[in-house]
């Protein structure tokens, strides 16, 4: 039985991880931390664990890191990295589900984040934990920078297809729209309830941080530099990320040997579910599913591909405990096999 | 391990006892019918379940009932009574979702539902499936009549009330507030999303069918004529009822005494959850739980209690296996540990 | 023509004011003020008004408000009282949209908004602005104190059967569910989308505010003391306050009788609607009207009585313009025509 | 004062045209026809309007299609085309507000609505009513083909750079998405609130017919062949498109550049409003709107432009109005400034 612990309790990956960690049959949570609400029970901050997760929250002085296997840091990023460079000489694996190791380097990571990051050694050590792509290094590793949930979806879209050599990757335009979870558990202005329902608009255009990130996991799938167009727009409902990827194919093809590339790819992928029909968020609710429909028209020469993710499962929780699955000899799927909620 | 068939599987009923029994340790599905749909799979009926249930929908005329240790009704009323008359003989035990055996009789059937009754037999025969009310009626049925949505949440937020004989129990008012999918499955005006979205009403003011159900089992319980004023709203949200009760006391009464009655009523039942504050519709989305919050306003001298449950679980199918767990001798939530699903 | 002055911009009164006096065939707006944004374009605050309200917001300390006739108020309380005091003497009218005028007198103020209030001559001056009560004391204010916005709905739902008489005044049952915009425009826990979406609860049980200055209205209509109990809910839904009343009548009476004692209370009120089924809050959306559908259940021997109103517009600004047409002697429907949006 | 008759009551377009032309100070309603409920008054049909438009519906034949100058059909296709045939020889004008004559003849829209057609003069005759394209013809038009809602958003959001030649007019990115009200008033499975609610989909992909009408407008606007890739997505919202489109220019550009080259094109279009952030549906809800915000990104060479509109507005009745009005000589705004609701 695996030890865990969790760094972070407020937010919804913290309240996730604990979501599925609780029927895990191999893993068990050992402690909880938050600097915030120590003392306070975990069921006090989400009030749906009453009676399920009454566990009293530590302060990260007071508990013991060797004591677990595994330790999944819940953190905002700039704060993740101080924990990672805490932890790193523990014996202990370490999946971080902030931003700050998902990036090749130091550099890139302080112009697209705009924040100076002080643990530049981490990034050599951590593997990029989308298990659909680098299973092999994620079973090996030490400390694993899960993905983000834009990028998740962005990047099982069009994997396969940069990787076929097949379209043109310096042209290829990625329109994600997001659930408002996406924005974090803290109210904000635009997470305001009358400033989200009954609306919708695009965010971030040209310049959201997920951009290098997709583009350097494509980059280096394709073994050859690709250029993304990503915007996320933001969609008045709590989870889920659909994302509509155009891609221009070099020459014509067709919908059946497109279709083959991506049952291909991903013929030994668990989760990911290649559809006859547009995929929708509701299907993949509360699973660690992506459901991903690829599209040819010949008309104007295009491939499109649609994936539904979500948001807070396959883009974070859920997949940080694929990882953890992976990184301890255990099948993917090992207790995230949840049926999705809907209606 | 228990086999179960399910009769009928296009409704939500339907497609949440297949969610909720896919993970039951100790049932499994031996079949599932449907009569419009036979020879499809089950997950091209409800897309989500794309590889966990792809199972051929048989028609009824197809299945051995005699196979199964236990069969679920999911079917309209009106429709269920003639299941029930064809499989009462046969050596199975059946859990009807129907409306068509929860009351008392014959007549007060077809005075409420404005519909005749083919199969009158069947009403001494049923035990009305509240498990929180009767759980050794349950043990011992052959055929149990699983609440309506409604009823189970108005019965278990004022059942404590009327049994202790402490308020004037010609006068309650139970004003429910319910998610669309207690409309069912199947599309009409009153679902239709722009007249729902950014919306809300009351409806089956004075006559709604439930209002007898409720008022049965709380004149059982209290051995005692009840007489209720239900009235139900529609809320522009997928799942759950939120029920607000105002009872008028004998006598003043305390706080704490008030919360006693409710905790020694329910303290051998697994799913009630008392709590402290403000009942939500979220906080058991998705799972069999019923939170209640009973409160006193001595200012008025008003007893007012609030509950909340997900009413395709708690409300229909969640119940109909918490029922099947007490008819084969098991643990009441046996299967039934689900977390809930917020945000 | 009238002119008018806004004293506070950034908040949902504000901007509902902006708007339907935009129309007004015999008002215009003078000035608009908000200390946080001064300098900049009201249209810049609220970016639905580009290229239609782009007024420079000005300092308080700025403006001359002797050239205006009318003064709006739309500010928090405890903050009002302090501008009302400034105005007061100055040869302008004020009608103020917070509730720092509304009740009988300070101590009763003090107890239920736990606040000193810091202008006691206030409340002698001020008059309680529902039209559909107090339509000749308003047309004489000098100072018009506007309802909040479920008394708006509680007391118009009521007051018809208060008057009369015939229902027991000491028990009345107001269940009142209201949009998230009553919460105002600064982002909260409360009114973050995830814990709205989906999401349905009641709040502010026995103790809300709005308890006092409903009962005080309805004592005066009734000219006996009369006690309600009031809970609001949360939809989740932008606009909108659905009340349902349940009141018991001292003896049996018909639906007939009840809907003329409606029709008659509401004679020569314009913007009350009483309606022979059940209301919905889209049926009044960015409208002042007021629909009111009486019941009356034989079985029970119980008055049941719904309605819905805009809570920004008959709840608060459109009301707040209906008073001013009253104050100075126009038509109380003037530039008050709007047509609800639908869906 | 025109008198105008609509054919067609009960759908979304008809009671839009309702709530708009009860302000125009220019036009009155003569009749509105309804075939099925010929005799019942419009406010039984859309009862937000009671005591608004207690207006009796006449059946086409009882109508004298000459006493009125313009009629609106708001009828579906198929049905409209032969009330064209029927009313073409009238004197009077004629707004469509259907399919049916969008296109440039019968065969491309027997190819793309898959029906045949009965009125093939008809095309020769009719305008394409998207008045920021076509003001001059419009004028003179005795019948107006009224655009598609997404046709309007996606030309509005293009034509600019078509025309201007700087774009690669053979790849063309068009990612809408609309609110529900695009699928019209009857209830149907895809708008079965539950599938709709906390719910996010493609469809159409590749097909969807408005592409044509799209591809035929934009080819005449740059007088070159133009190729366009649209796909619709389904928005858990009443009303509103959002347009996100991607171009890829000849040469590098500047967004100064670009932005001149949207504020040149529309400096005479009351309508439209070149915006410096991102555009938000409820920004524009229930008004004529359409805000239009383009960007360049030059890291990719990419041109991405935004744009809102309320499809039943802009994108339909109130386009329908303000075709109205430049057929008559009017302002096209008379009538038609409403302020957006918002919240």
């Amino acid at each position: 039985m695996l030890k865990v612990g969790i760094i972070g309790a407020t937010g919804y990956t913290g309240s996730e991880l604990v979501r599925l960690l609780h029927f895990h049959p191999e893993a068990e949570i050992e402690f909880i931390t938050s600097e915030s609400h120590k003392g306070k029970l975990f069921s006090d901050i989400h009030s749906q664990f009453k009676g399920l997760a009454d566990i009293e929250l530590k302060s990260v002085d007071e508990i013991e890191a060797e004591r677990v296997d595994v330790l999944f840091l819940a953190l905002p990023h700039g704060v993740s990295m101080e924990f990672v460079k805490k932890f790193i000489n523990y014996d202990v694996k370490i999946i971080d589900l902030s931003g700050d190791f998902r990036l090749s380097g130091k550099s890139i990571y302080e112009e697209w984040y705009n924040k100076a990051h002080s643990f530049e050694e981490g990034f050599s050590k951590a593997v990029f934990g989308l298990p659909e792509l680098w299973i092999e290094e994620i079973a090996l590793a030490k400390l694993v920078a899960n993905p983000g949930c834009f990028p998740t979806g962005a990047i099982l879209t069009t994997a396969p297809l940069v990787k076929s050599k097949l379209i043109d990757n310096t042209r290829i335009v990625i329109d994600s729209k997001t659930g408002v979870t996406g924005a974090g558990i803290k109210a904000k202005e635009v997470t305001h309830f009358p400033n989200v329902n009954d609306n919708f608009k695009p965010y971030g255009v040209k310049y959201h941080r997920h951009t290098i990130e997709i583009q350097e996991q494509l980059s280096k799938v394709g073994d050859n530099e690709t250029t993304i167009q990503f915007t996320p727009h933001l969609l008045p409902i709590d989870r889920g990320i659909l994302t509509s990827a155009y891609l221009f194919p070099n020459k014509k093809i067709s919908e059946d040997e497109l279709k083959s590339i991506y049952e291909d790819f991903y013929k030994d992928s668990y989760f990911v579910r290649i559809i006859d029909q547009t995929p929708e968020v509701k299907n993949v609710r509360g699973t660690n599913f992506a459901d991903i429909y690829p599209a040819y028209d010949e008309r104007t020469n295009t491939i499109l591909v649609f994936s539904a993710i979500d948001n807070l499962v396959k883009g974070a929780s859920g997949e940080a405990i694929q990882n953890m699955n992976l990184m301890f000899g255990l099948k993917e799927q090992t207790g995230l096999n949840q049926i999705p909620i809907k209606p």
